[in-house]
């Protein structure tokens, strides 16, 4: 059984980059956004050509973005989203509806103090975790049975 | 032809009441969250029993309200979501994100300065609109033809 | 808005009529399996012919009141399923799954005793009420707003 | 062609390997839920924190659980069910509700003396069976046309 | 609950009329094929022009029949497909195997003499009847509780 | 038996005018575009403000008309396109592309002259005609068994 | 591009030899129903014990080789159905209908003496042909563009 | 993470080689058409036999043509429709409705020239470029994050 999961939300962070190598070993595919932010900002116009209204080059760019993201969470088993503890991180919220309506396993993961505003995702979601470590255990337990501090 | 109409998000303002009545007379059938915030949060502990661990007693409120919204989204032929001023907002964003993945016509409705933050949800959507009076020229147009100022 | 409700599992109590009786003046639709009891075991053979084998004359049964379970459950906007205190009740757990997989708002209604042995279907469902009043509460809840105790 | 299978339901006998081990040679895949069952229980205290209350504490256990259950349900072609003769087991009656809705092909194992009681579950299935090793000689035919008994 | 039944297959007995006249007082919506012979052959090219070549010419009409039959077939709740004592019938067998694909309830009505024939079809059905009047039983039963001779 | 037909496609005769005629008195629902072609063009710009670059004023028109046509489209049982003599028409080949893929009913209407042009168009239709009023026909047929000539 | 074909329908002659024989060296992964006529009719009785009435004993094999058949035929992208000269062959039509109501391509393999029979069938078809032979070329044709005749 | 791409519409250039050369490298499985016109054109009159009458010839090789196309659409991530210069092109913008309705990522090529014709096409797509360049950079940008002139 290989598990597919989508890494989507918070890209400022090392999050990603813990939980694969937390799950090395395991028969997961990870995919996920491009975190360039540059790159991701810029697709649009750098690819289709400039725009001079800054709504229509973002649209652009966010299209493109958006034939990665579709494929990702459409593919995926598991859908994680990590919202941080800053901006407002819509598209990790929007991203997390998709993949609830889409009857993904839903797996968030948030600082303490966005409990209250983030209830109804939480409440779509399988697991609300703290840390990335948790997923990697979550992951490994879904696969192998094994629970941390166990044999 | 029936226009099964959703307005989810913000509740702080009257955009749904100017939508509402601006459609009068137009064959719409409009949905919606509970707007009263109090019971929206305490929904949960007043049916089913208080809970001493604020994360459960937003879970079981939030999963009662799911209940409402899910009806209201799986049932609709266009979603609308306000994004307001204030606040996170995250099940807005994530209210856009079930409809999309739906299939749903999604119209968005926000201030000019979320524009780049919301780049990702407006770029799911058929219309981005600054005022509830455009989503009511939408609904007109789409139901009869008439575009504002012409007969 | 029209809520359509299925009502599922214990037929030896007056659960169903209790809800049936409590929401009423609400916008719901109920439906539920046949509950004379006698009757739901003796359809097949009554209608179709006997049988020598109680196997297939129980397989026929089954199959014609799967006619009504299925309309009923696939048309619902929410499925009940209440757990009684007796039997194994494993139809009623069999709804639920059903319900869940077809992503139906499930709500599930039992004892206290059940909780652990029930965990799973608990888990795929959007609330958990130990009585029938509570179901009408969250219907009410549901399609007006309007809490318990509160105006 | 392989056949994607998987086994729910009793985790207290060896029903699962003697249908595994009989199956060697066979293309098949089998998956199925963790079975060791200390860790089923406590897979959502150990990863995500404890809790006071136990019916949270078997609600986030269960959850866990489910992102392994639905991925094997989803992606098998044939669910086979286990009803051993103790426990409510209502999770593999569940089980089978969701592979019924899902249009799977359900096998269901049980002994003579439930075949009242799980009437409506054996309706839904392709093969009602006593033994594992009758599970193998299924699959043998399924995949290869051989009979037991036959050459 | 409206039961919507399409009555599929054989057009040389009066086997529909005695449904329907049964079915009197029940909540039930009847569709079925156009059961003028001659205005089924001829259909297409009464229509749409004749053509030289047969096949074409059944080709043409049996595609308008499809817009008929799609169509009572999608919308139903139940098909009813009786096989006659005479000819192929293979568009009710056709029809079985769509009304089976879609996960419609099927009742199957056909001669004891074609048992071993229609095996497969009958495995695909939640009822296996000889006279029309047992479907009426059934509608009735699955309506309204009551089967016959009881009160 | 109450059958949705979309018009689809050419908007500079009097064809939709001719079929709703026809089909007075049928059981039939029809819906379409707004045939109003300056509406059509301007409804992005004069709802949502005026674009310098003629490609976004497209764009914006193109997504609010695309509302009505989604829903007239996965609404209808019967796709009708007519294709004229005149224009590219790609929106109506675009239109017949999303009804065959959503599997409605498609009747395709053109000059003979486009025959070999159309060919993929109207190898997924259930019919091919020339005039108005041969789909006045076939909904008749349809919906009444009637033939045009015949009693 | 591998293309999954299921072979359906007659068994008395070596129709799916010839075709498989003849697309040797394409990209083409074939499935099919147990064709060994004996093993097919008692698999049920021979695995899950005899019956004395010979209705369920068809029904328990039957259902056994409906695990075969909805696997092949739903993985399929092709659906080859045969109707050879003889018998009845009601499980090939089943087959053709199951096949078009899941979208699959349908190809229909007949002798000219039942083309009217066959013309509701023939009218879901992608191809009706005569001899396996041409079957071979189609596959031939859709994979690598080459027609029989031609470089 | 495979992506995968189908090439529709214009045959007559060689857009398809310059994307498939300038994507060599990419995790990318292309599929499209049968672009040698002639055998396109003649597949269903060299195999199923010849037709009298064009419109007949031109349908039997138009469905063949769709078992191809079907298959590729349905299994593609990204459907890229190219619109040349010349032509009515009505193949290219049906497999543009096909690939949306179904929900692919969609890009579309054209000269400038037909952009207002090609307006709602546009809007169901997720990019509009004017050069298989350009398809090239968004698949490389999709599949590695990079950008042209950027490391």
């Amino acid at each position: 059984m290989t598990l597919k999961v989508y890494l989507s939300g918070e890209i400022h962070t090392d999050w990603r980059a813990r939980i694969i190598e937390g799950a090395r070993g395991l028969d997961v595919e990870f995919s996920g956004p491009v975190t360039d932010h540059a790159a991701s900002d810029d697709c649009g116009a750098a690819i289709l050509g400039e725009e001079s209204d800054p709504y229509w080059r973002d649209h652009k760019g966010a299209m493109i973005n958006a034939i990665r993201t579709r494929k990702g969470i459409r593919d995926a088993d598991v859908v994680v989203v990590r919202f941080g503890e800053k901006y407002r991180q819509w598209n990790a919220a929007f991203d997390a509806g998709c993949a609830a309506a889409l009857g993904k396993s839903l797996i968030v993961l948030h600082p303490e103090e966005h409990q209250h505003a983030l209830k109804e995702v939480d409440a779509a979601a399988l697991a609300v975790a703290r840390e990335p470590e948790q997923v990697v255990q979550i992951l490994t337990y879904v696969l192998t049975g094994r629970l941390p501090g166990r044999d």
